[in-house]
């Protein structure tokens, strides 16, 4: 017999509560999905925990712990914002996520994204990029629409440093702040706010910039930080298990926490994290990944946007089109020579009432030929809750599926 | 939409074992309880562990659980009886459950809780309060009928100290030992062992006394202890998830925990402890507290007593009290404008073959408009384990609860 493989895909944010338009059923109870309720009926469901029962986590989290790390892993989003731009970081770097964003002459904050700004951030980050403050040297580096990413180099920082971006519009950026008394935090605060005000002087003098204002677009004159944090030297736990594998996605935290684990990230411009992503190029290059590894992580995100903007009938649509995408990655794997292993699950709950994530366990699934059946026949919430896998946490999930791989240790003898 | 509220209602030890007399069903499965049943069909119900299973716990523990605490926080049964009896205690007080006993002339017990004295314990609590032994101060203060609560203040005291207390009568009194080999613990037995003296000296001099024994009443005239604990200094956990949270019972042990957590405690002369308890009084005082509370705890106490006492038809009549009570919460539910979730749960089981806690798992139930559905239309230990919350623990239920407030920390991002 061949060896398996997996196939684990990932609906972002799909947990959700009952909703009163959709006459108390959540979307996933209430969406017509024939591939999902197919793979139910070929295998074992179960409800899941990322952290724990009643406690959200963020989408980075949610990831690194489907991907086998722990809790007390997790570095913070600077670093792995920074990961997923492909920054390579060092020992001792502090990096933050980072905003293009427009500021007044009293550097009070008019639009914490510059208008939204999509063109030319590369131009931007590049006058940054390099610019030494002290012994500590920026990198700098743009990343989706008014995101970047900024990392400070050198010796001496800590990541105990408060956020500058004020949240809100209206309020001055905040001066970045020690948050623990050490010489290293002062150090690091002392530095950032020089840098916030002469990356302003810079980018104020910017030929993009002067375009944008004579376009009568808010320029990019400001940059606000958050979110510092120090990469620990994590193991990769894909690359440690021996487990060849690669992640499709387009959103980059996804794919940024997949090269933290030695998951190989795979994208495409034509992903494009939302309801209108190409499912069936993104099921094509599931099934071909499969080809060269032993684990294919598929990501889809629209769910979770449908949750945040309380789009109930939108999240039905995300759950049918993630249904679709399946279809297409079934189709697809009939070519496959190998026994593959199909799993879903979820990052986190988002669900439409709450705008936000929740704590709510996210229903799993693992299906195939060799998976015990536990004669469930549609995949949901209430569905999976009566499975076959009971209540697992997502680290015991991840750990389940590298069984299969014949990948886990046996302990004793 | 507006934001949920909860109402948590504890039915004291209602889990239990099948009882032969009720044709082998479980006293909750063999009740007539149509509230609790219809609670189960719009919700999910589960099994909840206090601690661990087959470990039992303590109404304190397991109310500490409940409502957040981790069983590291347990500080023993002294400082929660003290906390339920109002007393403040300050950093370094060793405190003790007491009783008002009776012993005879050689010091040996005669009761435990001397005739079940009801009155004038304030005028003999006076008499031993404010007492000074070496440099410690006694703090005394009665409780209900024959409880009291006893706290040594001063440097250099130990909560490693045996009871007093021999649990049987005609057995002497236990002199307190150091179960430590500290100076600490030494000198605290030391000082004990002198006030037990003393206060027998003082109570059998005292007025209260000569009448009772005139009555031919036993005499108040000995203190029996145990349970010492000193009070660390624990977070409050409703106020640090700044719920403003209210908890409506009669018994102290459940009152003091409340107030530890930052739950305000409400109670009323008519609220019994027993299965007479005003029933329409605490649904009404329970409603009125979800006015200006997000969380609101009811406790009802009879279902533990009737366990205790081996009384299956009496914690059927319990359980059915329990349902009406929960009807007439139900019915003034309809009044309150913001969404009522409401949550079943027990401290432990107390099943009537064992007259005691037990380690059994307890059925717990989370419903509500835009709580999941799992199908279950009863409410009972078996229904619920196969309900759609699965198995969780005290602390996972607290938690998911906390998360339905949006009170509880997103981590990661």
């Amino acid at each position: 017999m061949s060896k398996n493989k997996i196939l684990l895909a990932i609906a972002d944010g799909v947990g959700d509560r009952p909703v009163e338009c959709l006459g108390g059923r959540t979307p996933l109870e209430y969406a017509r999905k024939p591939t999902l309720d197919a793979l139910a009926a070929t295998g074992s469901s179960g409800i899941m925990d990322l952290y724990k029962l009643g406690s959200p986590v963020g989408t980075d989290l949610g990831h690194m712990l489907l991907f086998g790390y722990e809790y007390a892993d997790y570095p913070g989003r600077g670093p792995i914002e920074a990961f997923g731009e492909g920054v390579e970081l060092q020992a001792g770097d502090v990096a933050f996520r980072a905003n293009f964003a427009t500021v007044d002459s009293e550097l009070v904050v008019v639009d914490r994204r510059a208008g939204r700004i999509r063109q030319d951030t590369d131009k931007l980050a590049a006058a940054l990029n390099g610019m030494q403050i002290e012994d500590i040297r920026v990198v700098f580096k743009e990343a989706t629409e008014h995101r970047a990413v900024l990392i400070l180099r050198g010796p001496g920082l800590s990541e105990e440093i408060s956020d500058t971006d004020p949240k809100v519009e209206a309020l001055k950026y905040k001066k970045a702040k020690a948050t623990a008394p050490t010489a290293e935090a002062e150090k690091t605060a002392r530095i950032l706010n020089q840098f916030l005000l002469q990356a302003n002087e810079v980018l104020l003098a910017h030929p993009v910039n002067r375009e944008r204002e004579a376009a009568g677009k808010l320029p990019a004159n400001f940059i606000l930080t958050r979110g510092a944090g120090i990469m620990p030297n994590l193991r990769k736990t894909a690359e440690d298990l021996k487990v060849r594998a690669a992640c499709i996605a387009a959103e980059s935290t996804v794919l940024g926490v997949a090269r933290l684990a030695g998951i190989k990230p795979i994208t495409d411009p034509r992903f494009t994290g939302n309801i209108d992503t190409d499912i069936a190029l993104k099921a094509k290059t599931a099934v071909e990944a499969l080809k060269d590894n032993d684990f294919v992580v598929l990501h889809f995100k629209a769910p979770d946007l449908m949750g945040h903007d309380n789009n109930p009938e939108g999240k039905v649509k995300a759950v049918e089109t993630f249904d679709r995408l399946m279809g297409f990655v079934m189709e697809g794997l009939s070519s496959v020579e190998e026994n593959v292993i199909v799993a879903l699950a979820a990052d986190h709950s988002t669900p439409c009432e709450r705008r936000e994530h929740s704590g709510d366990p996210v229903p799993v699934l693992i299906s195939g030929r060799n998976i015990r059946k536990d004669g469930n026949t549609t995949f949901d919430e209430m569905a999976a809750a009566r499975g076959g896998l009971n209540r697992v946490s997502a680290n015991m999930f991840f750990n389940h599926l590298m069984d299969y791989l014949e990948a886990t240790k046996k302990r004793g003898n």
